[in-house]
């Protein structure tokens, strides 16, 4: 294995400097750590409103309607199972059609509706009713929440191009890679580091080690199209001399932190991605997705983020 | 083409360097880019939120109300088409007589006051009836979510002369313009930029360039009347010696970026516009706003932001 | 009038220097700049949610309630002049008895109970009455948002000494100042600054100076209990040698401001205040309001936080 | 009492000099401050909200029911005790029966349910039922509220060792203590610092004195497993030639302050805690809570945060 220079200072990234299995990802392209944690204490109720904040909308929207329907098959039985009273107003001649009606009882309960030709009687309907329609206030207060939260959640969402290409610069050739907003609020004072990460036996023990790469312009004021990122491969480079061969027996990992300001909301927004060694495309270039219309107004193809052509 | 010197290192702004048609603004009045975006993804929850959120008052309305009018429609021709049975309590001689009940019966399902009069019997009615109690629900829930978004976002509204000036300062001239906080949230510890964009042949290609204009005073604590900012064109300055019409053939752009913090969010707001060449005014200078009224409590006149006379 | 030195220099602080009439002054004690806007545009939402925001509890509780009573007499009046048909289920005996009984049914439609008793018939009605439960729950959204911006909105409420006093300190003396919290939110990493301002004659034209004063110590971690805010009357003071009369010559304000951050919501809140010449009392010294209780732990009385005692 | 060395100029902390009784905490291991507030205003809407977003969810949970059962037994109370008229469609034999049915009838209102079987009649009834069904309202306003504050509010949970450790460190030893994230938010841009607090005899008088302690490594990028803090003791820390004995006739305490960024909501939390003399264990060390799976990734057991063993 190839020793690398030691330039920069290697800053603690935070995962410490144990070695994985060979291949492994320390983060995920998504930014989470590839990191199992266990023995974490079982029920949450923040983290089951972190889960609620951060899931799909078709899975949420699922979660929504199933628990509606929950709800309401629950306490329908309560309904039908309560000896002594029943429901008033109920037509029924079996049955399935007494729990049908009183299904739908505690749908109109539940969402406050109370249309009332179906309405309780007796003490124990009656208070079952009163408990369901505060629960059906508290979970709609609920759900108006998790809307909102779902919703101002500051979450930047970056396309980054699936490769990262060592590319002509200059004289040299520097690591790059590229990313494009993929929604529409404004995005302004980005600010971009690049950590790579790889093996080094130290002292005899094979140890993860860190350095921050130099980059040929750290900082933007706004994104507007596409913001390619460059580390240039000059003498300072710990990448300087190190071959596509190189990268995979040091297990190399390129660690990508974007901070920026979500205009929208005014919050500092982070966005985390990494390359792995298998990621970096040798010897491309970025194609440019700028144009121009007709009327010399610019333009920019979003979809063009990842295109690269081959560089001899 | 003047030749302009290059005093501050050229900050890339995030316009990139391409050129675009002669008096085309890379950015508008409003701190938009004008970029057209080709390629987006089409349906994205969060950029209709975006849409929702950012829209005018009146457009909301009408949405809201135009959705509350469309999904009774919508839910009255579904109770009006299901077969079988129909709503309990109806009163009607015609067919339209019987879609208006349905439709007042839909109004009061998705709004939840249910007075009952109208009331769903079989299993389909209710089926629909309790869907629509849910979408009611999630509906107002969505609109909560949305009234708070708009309102709680932070927006500083600063009102910006409609002229820069290139008025006299000290014993030259200064590039000059002005603003006052539009609204009553108290904007403090404000800071200021401008970036001066031109075209420039580098190595025969014409390019975009950009620089930072020195300001007099950069940052004040508390925006309290109007605030003019002033670039004095002095040797340092890269306006130094040219002319009106030597910004016309640079196809000259002033970006103006203001951060500051809304007291009453407590978070930090950040506005841009952008004077095109034919937006600067030579030769004027800005009448104060500032009056005094009989107490001695200084008045200030929100109206005479943009009020200028010429200086010979 | 003594000329003030000049040893730091002097920030622009947003109110420009023009000179106000004598004992004006430009900041309130709660922070608010005493200037008179005029030529605002008449009607703008953001500035009405701000209002609504900043009220006080008892003036927005009331205007809740006047508008649930406004917007029901309004459609009670609707109800009552529509033509053709009438409320089903009325029961009454004259037309008072008939208007409350649309009083109340318009109660009942507006908070969506819709008991039913009374239900609207006709097409008029009908279509009054959804537009009542619309305008109902977009209002009470409007109210969840309202509550819940109050509570939310980060407002740190500090206690200041009623009194600024010039007092002793090590050999000299000190211009000098109190605060505690009001608030069981713990406020951590403060930072203070002063800010004196007076009148100076500049080319023979009377105009307003300000001075940043240095203070002994500016910022700390954590209030627990109170903070004495402490500049050093030295020669680097621009406050050295002057007397009582010399600040009432002068026109003296000495505005106040504190940044921190609000732990309960992770926000940073500004707080600003000002003690113009007459709330500064000379030759006296806080009475300190921490005790200790019997177990040995330190207590801290906030009805103390302005006690002080005159020095001989 | 031994004498401790100034390396560090001493922070003012914010609790002052004042030395507490003999082992008495100035900080709770929850980072709130040990002080007893006296004089406080009673009644803070502020302080309330407060106290409903910081409580526990049983206590929230059962707080929101006992409100919902007593203003319904307040406003049956109510219905009861109208003279003149009584509700419509109640059923009862006997005065226990009647309550019961304008309890019911009350939930109804206060949920907006409404289902009409029981309705107000006479204009006393309806008044009441009118108020009540706003509040119903207003009070679920603030439920929603409430839900949402308690939720959003950015609370980083760090499980801290429950001891620190005087542990071998390279030649010599240091003060070390460790920390995981209890929660699956992501946590970024870690800052840690220890502020060491003791007694000392000033001019004669016992004040309580405070000196930061020298991190090894102050800052993470990305707090993936756990970030063990080191102090070093070497010559140049005050704990340099101070034994158990020394800290606990010192009265020792050591404050920590952990900022971090909150990558869910984008939001800055600081978190605090501190270690009295008597929470340091001497001479041992910490146990790796990390592991490797089958397939190479790591793993960490947040249920070792704890786990040392000593060290001869």
């Amino acid at each position: 294995m190839k020793r690398v220079s030691k330039r920069n200072v290697a800053p603690e990234y935070g995962f410490g400097a144990n070695v994985t299995g060979p291949g492994q990802r320390l983060m995920n392209p998504d930014g989470t750590a590839n990191v199992k944690r266990i023995g974490e204490p079982g029920f949450q109720v923040i983290n089951i409103y972190h889960s609620l904040i951060t899931m799909s909308w078709s899975k949420f929207n699922l979660l929504v309607f199933c628990s509606y329907l929950g709800i309401n098959f629950l306490f329908a039985f309560l309904y039908h199972i309560v000896p002594g009273s029943e429901l008033n107003g109920m037509i029924y001649h079996n049955d399935l059609e007494k729990f049908m009606d009183e299904f739908f009882f505690s749908a109109q309960t539940l969402s406050t509706v109370g249309y009332g030709r179906l309405n309780p009687s007796g003490m124990e309907m009656s208070t079952i009713a009163a408990i369901e329609s505060m629960i059906g206030l508290l979970g709609f207060a609920l759900a108006t929440g998790l809307l909102y939260g779902r919703f101002s959640r500051p979450n930047a969402k970056l396309l980054f191009s699936e490769n990262a290409l060592i590319a002509p610069f200059k004289e040299g050739k520097a690591f790059m890679f590229r990313f494009a907003n993929a929604r529409r609020n404004p995005l302004i004072e980005l600010e971009a580091n690049i950590i790579f990460s790889y093996n080094e036996t130290v002292n005899g023990k094979l140890m993860r080690q860190f350095q921050t790469l130099k980059l040929d312009l750290s900082t933007i004021t706004y994104l507007v199209m596409s913001w390619t990122i460059v580390h240039p491969i000059n003498e300072e480079s710990p990448l300087f001399n190190l071959t596509k061969e190189d990268l995979e027996s040091l297990d190399a990992e390129f660690f990508i932190n974007i901070k920026a300001i979500d205009d929208t909301y005014a919050q500092q927004v982070h966005t985390r991605t990494s390359y792995k060694y298998n990621d970096v495309v040798w010897d491309a270039k970025f194609i440019s997705a700028i144009g121009q219309d007709e009327k010399g107004m610019n333009t920019f193809d979003i979809r063009m983020i990842n295109n690269y052509s081959a560089v001899t």
